[in-house]
Formats: C-alpha cells, structure tokens, sequence
C-alpha cells in the first residue's frame, strides 16, 4: 500500500458538557484524550458549539483570575437586562448570552503536530456559557490526518 | 478499489449575495443546498467572506427580535461617525463596519454529520453587512469530506 | 496512479514573528510564499497563533488609518489598568491583552483557489500584538489541498 503513509482520514465525535451556569470551563483534557485515542501524528482538529448562547474559546489556562475578568468584562460590556434589547423570551440573560456568542467563536480549528494539539504553552479550550443558569451543552469534533 | 470507502475528496463553490444595507441576512439554505448537491456523508464545511466591513455569523434563526438586537447593539458599541476614527475615506459607517468586523468573523468551518450540516436547532448561518448601503459580498465555499 | 489527481495532501508548518509592541502587524505576504512554495492548486489554510494575548486579523490592506483606528478603539474599549480586572501579573495591559484576544480570533482558515489564497482584493492577514512590549510569536500552519 505505497499510499498509506500521507493518506488523510477524518474523524468524528460529539462531546456534551453540563455546565454550572455563566463563565468559563476548561474542556482541554476531554478533548486531548479523544485526540490522543484516534492517533493521528498531524492533521487539524475543529471544534463547533451546538449553540447560540455558548462559545469556544482559547485562553490562559493558568490563573483562574482570567477566566473571572474575562467573564466581568463581557458582564460590563453586555449588561444584563439592558433595555436596549427586545428579545428577552428567557429573561434578563437572554439576548446578551446571543452577543456575548457573537462576539467571540463557536468554533475553533487547532493544528496538530507531532501528534499533539498545537496548543501554546499558555493556551486552554474553554465553553463558555453565557446564560446564568446551567445548561447541557453539546460540542462537535472533526479531526482530519494522517 | 479498495480505498473509495474512506477517501477524502474536497469541493469549493463561490456564492454572492446583494445584501440590503446593514443587517443580517440569512444564508443557511443556500449553503445547505450545496453541501445536499455534492453529497458527502461525513466532513467539514469552511465559508470564507471576501470583505472587510461583512462578517459570518451563525446566530439563533427563531426570533428576528434576536437579529435586530444584535445590529442595534453594534450599532452602539460602534457609533457610526465616532470622532475616534480618522479612516472615513467611505463615509460615517466605513471604519465602524471595519471594527464590527473585527469583532466577529469573516470565516466558519461547520462539521458536516450524516450528510447534513451538524447545525444546532436554533442555529442558523448569516452574512452580516456592516456597511449602511447595499453591497454585492462573495462567499468561498470549501468543503472536505467523503 | 488514478487517484493521484484528486488525493489531498496536508502540508504544516511554524513562522516566528517578531513584533514591536501593541499594534497590527501584515504577515500576508510570507504566509503566501509558503503556501506558494508548497504548490498546492486548491485547498484550506489554516493560521492558528500559540498565545493568548495576540490575534489573527483579516483586515483592509490599503489605508494605515484602518490598523491605527482598530488599535484606538481597542485601547478605548478595553482600557488598560481598568480598575476591574484582578489578574495583572504582567501589568496594566496583562489582562486587556486577554480581553482583546477574546474578542477577536486566535485562528483563520482561507480557502486556497487557482494556486492563490482566496483572499478579496482589500483583505490583508494581520498578526495584532494585544501587549505594549515586543514579543516574539508564533503561528502555526496547517495546508490541506491537491
């Protein structure tokens, strides 16, 4: 099979999280470890949120003190309640959950290199939600490699 | 042929829309249409938005409250005519649509699951004009899978 | 060999760039020379940045007012020292730095068309450094094409 050494394959899977209401978890490790099972060596890894109120995002993974200021800043930012919003059919956090998603990501594609997530030294994948209440929140994976 | 079954292949298509001034315009089905006519099974979905003052969004498509809300909110977070900005070459709204591009996407890549989009219910995907007048945008389509 | 004119081939690589503090930085011509230098006729990009206080942009390429005013309404925005944040291990612009990423992308796939990125006419890539010092960063490549 003189091709087999640089064929491509892809792969797939789907991730749910329970998450405690707004702010930001870390879901790196779960993530590495389906990546470390499928066993690629390089390739590209993509991931997408299911939702409008939650997002993807890549942050410092060392000082839990980052994760409290991002999530005041979009607080600040987006206020709850603010009267400028009509949709408000969940309530108060309803419409700035939907901002806070459009102003970051619901998805993230990361290389991966010596079989690994090219993930900086500093660099986390966190679902953040952005409703107060907790939620079930389902995240879709496609890894592409060889 | 032994390999058939698990070949990736890519495709790529090109789609302009003639947006109506600023807003969101919806573009699911058009995308989906294409994605139905190549007819993959399992893979990922890449839009790229050839602009600087549109963006790609995909956002809740039950409620249009929730898209007005949001151009309304931009609208505030980035006042057309702002005396902050010196690039107005284009008019009040010209660096405003480069700063709310900025702040959201020009690409998305969506997984692609049993021959669908692995679209949350609620989400839909939009091209988000920026700028106050009708402007024609070009969409790059890639798509991967088997 | 009667697959080889459809089979995908993925390509990576890893440019070091060396900034000069807070402001937006045009990569787009090295970045196209490698994806030159690979010789690939379709495919997808992929630029992913190893930190958390630096972005990757696509913006207009033309007039230098565009980076001066999204830099002036960052800082503006985002404030550095705002009393708010807690975590500022390295400083007044630590956590505005992280805000600022969050706010933007870390990651930019663009479809490769006719041997050429797809970029538009006025689309330039950016690395923004989001800290007052100069850096060195990192941003890893992933192509995938024929």
């Amino acid at each position: 099979m003189p091709y087999a050494a640089w064929m491509l394959r892809q792969f797939t899977t789907s991730m749910t999280f329970e998450t405690r209401g707004r702010g930001l978890r870390e879901i790196t490790r779960r993530v590495a470890e389906w990546v470390a099972e499928v066993g690629l060596e390089t390739g590209l890894l993509t991931l997408f949120v299911r939702h409008t109120s939650a997002s993807l995002l890549i942050q410092e993974n060392a000082d839990p003190d980052v994760r409290a200021d991002l999530d005041r800043f979009f607080a600040r930012l987006v206020p709850d309640g603010d009267p400028l919003f009509r949709h408000r059919d969940e309530g108060d956090d309803d419409m700035p959950a939907h901002v806070r998603t459009a102003l970051t990501a619901v998805q993230l594609s990361i290389p991966l290199a010596d079989g690994r997530l090219a993930l900086g030294t500093w660099q986390g994948i966190y679902l953040w939600e952005h409703r107060n209440r907790p939620h079930r929140r389902e995240v879709v994976l496609h890894l592409l490699g060889e």
